[in-house]
């Protein structure tokens, strides 16, 4: 008795992997698991329903919680990967991770996911299904099919083909983001029709009259709006919808790949702009000058680690502990505008502020501005002499 | 007969500099000169006439060449010191070389600058000065001098006080970016009014039609916009008036001085932001990965040396060399969005994409699908090994 | 009742001042203290004696368990400054505290110390006696000193002068590393005597058998030799004494000091080398490729911090997270091989290494050798598209 | 008519890739390369008989100049991957493109190649043959063949058994390094026999009397011994001759594969380790601070590429161009003593001397001691803000 977990998103390439793992791969039994980390309700309740009816048995698992602690995690790191808010690559292995659990209790075989070979995500699931010691089977990747054999297929096995509208791009949506690529898109010069956005109007249709939002941080995670508390799930949730309203929180780049592939990708994100942006500049505020310069070479790694989904690299347990150090501090309030496609600080306070306004205006007895002086004698000393002897010798 | 060059705005500060270096310092002649870095022409006609009525020779002289030529390669180097976009601080030591070009051609015995001992301008003139041997008079930093003393010292030699408004705060302005700090804005959590603005309107003053905008790059440098070809002066302002009027390019931070102190700035920088944005956009195309990651790395360098004014160090000539290598092939466009405030890169071209539509669709018979498995394998091979350390000791 | 609190040595400086800081700074109370950091005890005892002479009151504090809880966080940062082992920069935050201490409990209005203006201690002291709100008074940096005034200023004052070896140079002596710098050695090309060298025999006089020493570590620190266990202070003397006697640890170097002069400096070191050597050599057994390249970086960043006295500093806090964090790992031991000067790893083992007998040999199922051609698949890709455009374009 | 050329070192594994060429793969003619990279000249000619006899034609290509420029670059990066000094990886991209060559002029099919898929070499190869647009053979890595298989094979194909001693490890030399690996030595706990050292004699055997050599400099490259000048190959054998004789130049260390695998990698490398020793040490008289320090970062970064085989990459031509900008002042001489294994620094002189003796010895007018206290004041003073913070709110 042969059987086999598979990761479970209910649409067209992930349902006709359960007849195709019976037939291609021999499995006797099928299990769906379908991870709830903040996609649309409805897309959820869709792959329940699907699961239950083409697989010998179904789980839908809520994995909100985890995923909010990681994007905590990603907020303190400011992450971002060449521009990307990094939402899909967060998620999966959390989604691994879950996945494994019930292979593990229902003693599967193998696990199988509908990753394909182009991608990113297929690599960030085998290296959790590796870890934990599964045979991964990625019948996409193996078998090379076309949307017209899967549809065919699909109708040969009585599976109900998906009534999408025919969108030509490919869509991935959790709680963080929502990406749209492939199709016309992929042409770095086309210019994006308004249509591949949904949570995000465009400028010219947004309000006109900004926004201006406090938000709240503790030790780096952010835990109110406007004074007002609010658990990760619903904060996050709100600064989208509040965020799309205003247009903000859209991203068009080219982005390269784990395998090497440049690719154009688009995406929305308004809580993750509105977040990133005042905890950036609560940092500002907060962190010394050393540790701003060299945390940033700590988020560029962060950022790489969490985009090639090496979540489980050692290095990043000692980046993490690094960061955690910093915010300790990193607690008080920052106020931004929101206004038609644009988020900018405009106010911030903390009881950690390593500014204080009595030694910028100099005013106070502990510093003199003939220090001052001293201080510029050896400042570029080094570049002095350099250019000393440069001129001297005229010959480098 | 001593005699010393005194570097020169036409404002009350420098300008009762002129009669202290006769009577507090003992010289015989005082000669200013002003730096044109592109600052308001009727600013520097203004110092033109000051410094022909109260010194006893003036100099005016263009930089604006010097100081484009310093732009480029700032944004070849996405030149960005905690957020800010550098104008001051890199305008600096080229007005600094061009005050030493006079005082050696005047046989000056000194040097005079009208920089106080709270602010970073002091470190970066001092630096160029000390450098070429010249010894520094540094009034306002040695005499600790208040405004109403200035003002009373000034008519008592017949110099007339300029009617400004009452500006509450103090402001640099050159081509690439306005500064505005101190009085009320040294506080963090106070809401800068919007009259501090002149560059850029509020975004709920800009027009409602957004302007796409192409810009031309080669080898880094921004050579056009929609196809025209522009000197550096040219564009650099052509973008500033553009982008003022749709609110683009405003800053508003708490920033890390070099000597350890952090202060509110504020900075507007219509062409800066736009051009940045566009840059960074086109090198996602063009450079590899591994260039990407690195350069940020040599960016942030570069942009504490600029702010340092430690372009006189060797380092800054090995860090232009790296990024020289790499800009041999930022040629081509980017299509950005201007609007409401906003700036945002919609499409972008060039011969040098390291992207390749076929790789990334996986068409062509070079990469199969199948290459991807056996990748797979071996990322993260490491992590996982790791993590069976782990589990099998359970004790880390 | 004015009363100062003097950093105290024994030697002619800091006994001069003494008497200098009752006539020419006014105390009334001059309270040395000497910090015990694992000199030699002779000179602790020395220091006592004429602290306990000529001042008004005398402490000795012992501060050897601070030290090496100091020098164990460097051994697991790999703690190196250009190639210096920084055991005086590490000292002196210790003694400074230690100092602090008896300053709050004696009520003194001032802490003194004898550092000129020309090198690091000065700065490494100021730091922690001005974060604890003292004046500070450097009477060597102030009044610019001669030997000669002192030797008189001394006999005048009933001082006895230290009959030392007339020795030309100037030497610091702490549980980790022994200094020597000024007079000759000053000129980078003038090869030093064997004389400068106490803690290290010359190579040529060394045993003519080489000894095997193995260091056992636990969470990157050394806790036993061949096996036996040593508490830190025990088993860095043992180390200094079999390391010097085999001529172990000895560095020649150009150093850049904190105010930005190079300075030729001399070092011993036996101790360090070994333990250093020994524990660079576990963590490549242990820690992941990414971890060893990133805490290159970070190691880099510590070491500067070390040096430049900036251990309040945050970031130091934060990099000491990270850290720790990867040595949790850094457990098993490495066998040395000391001879006639060299230190060579010959054999390591810990159960946390990330190495697989069987993975590298490749005999498992897990990983066939096929695996590797996918992988090569897409090694370098980004780098042979950027050739194929450099061919066709011919233009970079 | 398919030909194939087979990248050819006359030992056992390519000798039977040339039958199984024709037999397994089907090609009708084999043309055989061996590259001269500084192997041992008999190593050479036995190659070139071999090729003669059992292929369809052979070549012999000098690549020892194209070699050494690689090393005089490697020199300047201080090339150092964990502690590896690069030999292997520095050459295999080098034979490559020269079997490129004679590829095209042979007009084949396909590039053959004896690297199996376990290790690094198989990368560094197939990236280069890849960017020519090359198919690539491996057999080795294909058709996982024993020794033993091969032994039957080659004695099937009238093919002579190299008669070596029964080494039980595997050797890899060229000019800069000899490398030796596998069998016991694979276990990281297991101390090398002195036998599997060629090069590099025990300490214990080495003469009594030290040498003290001068290393002269020229833009960072290595121009003359002793005053001598001498071209690179020379002078490289010449340094690899003493320093073997002294016992110079032994690594014995876990190493991380490119495939993510640790494996125990055994080395001699006197010339490296004596010219590295020598070219760091001139750089920290002539470098700034700011330079020693970032270039260790470019160092680390260059290092990996050179390890990765990714010598094709942009990024390397980018950071090969901050190095050559930091190597034009490189000039002068180094004198180090080479002793029982030891390698020391004991004088250096360069006319770029960043160091200036007045300076350091603060005699000179133009830096007094008092203008320390004025960077005191500054040094450390965001630390000093922190702990204060810290100790107010007792919180962090």
């Amino acid at each position: 008795m042969a059987k086999v977990v598979l990761c479970y998103s209910g649409g067209l390439d992930t349902t006709v992997c359960i007849p195709i793992l019976r037939e291609k791969y021999g499995f006797d039994e099928v299990v769906t698991v379908t991870v709830d980390i903040g996609q649309p309700e409805d897309e959820i309740r869709y792959a329940e329903r699907r699961g239950e009816k083409y697989a010998d048995k179904h789980y839908t698992i809520d994995a909100k919680k985890e995923f909010v602690n990681a994007i905590f995690m990603l907020i303190k790191a400011n992450g971002d990967y060449e521009g990307y808010v990094l939402g899909t690559a967060l998620a999966r292995p959390i989604i691994a991770e879950k996945v494994v659990e019930i292979a593990k209790k229902e003693n599967a075989d193998a696990i199988a996911h509908g990753a394909t070979g182009k991608g990113n995500d297929q690599l960030r699931f085998d290296n959790i299904f590796f870890q934990h010691g599964f045979r991964v089977i990625a019948p996409m990747r193996e078998l090379n099919l076309t949307r017209e054999w899967e549809m065919e297929y699909a109708e040969k096995h009585g599976i109900e083909i998906p009534v999408t509208k025919d969108k030509p791009w490919s869509i991935d949506e959790n709680l963080w983001s929502r990406s749209i690529e492939g199709g016309k898109l992929e042409d770095p010069s086309y210019i994006p029709p308004e249509e591949i956005y949904e949570w995000t109007l465009s400028a010219e249709k947004t309000p006109n009259e900004p926004e201006i939002i406090e938000i709240g941080f503790e030790k780096g995670i952010p835990i109110s709006i406007n004074g007002e508390k609010m658990d990760g799930v619903s904060l996050i949730r709100y600064l989208n919808e509040i965020g799309g309203k205003h247009g903000v929180g859209r991203t068009d780049m080219i982005e390269d790949r784990i395998l090497g592939l440049k690719a154009r990708e688009n995406y929305e994100h308004p809580a993750a702009t509105i977040l990133i942006t005042a905890h950036r500049d609560l940092e500002k505020l907060v962190l010394s000058r050393r540790e701003l310069k060299f945390k940033k070479i700590v988020e560029e790694e962060w950022a790489e680690l969490v985009y090639y989904g090496l979540v489980n690299e050692p290095l990043f347990e000692a980046l993490n502990a690094f960061i955690d150090k910093t915010q300790e501090r990193v607690t008080g309030w920052v106020r931004v505008k929101i206004y038609k496609g644009s988020c900018i600080p405009l106010a911030r306070s903390s009881d950690f502020a390593l500014y204080k306004e009595e030694l910028t205006s100099f005013d106070s007895l502990e510093l003199d501005q003939r220090f001052s002086e001293g201080y510029s004698r050896f400042h570029g000393l080094q570049g002095r002499i350099y250019n000393e002897i440069k001129k001297d010798l005229k010959t480098i």
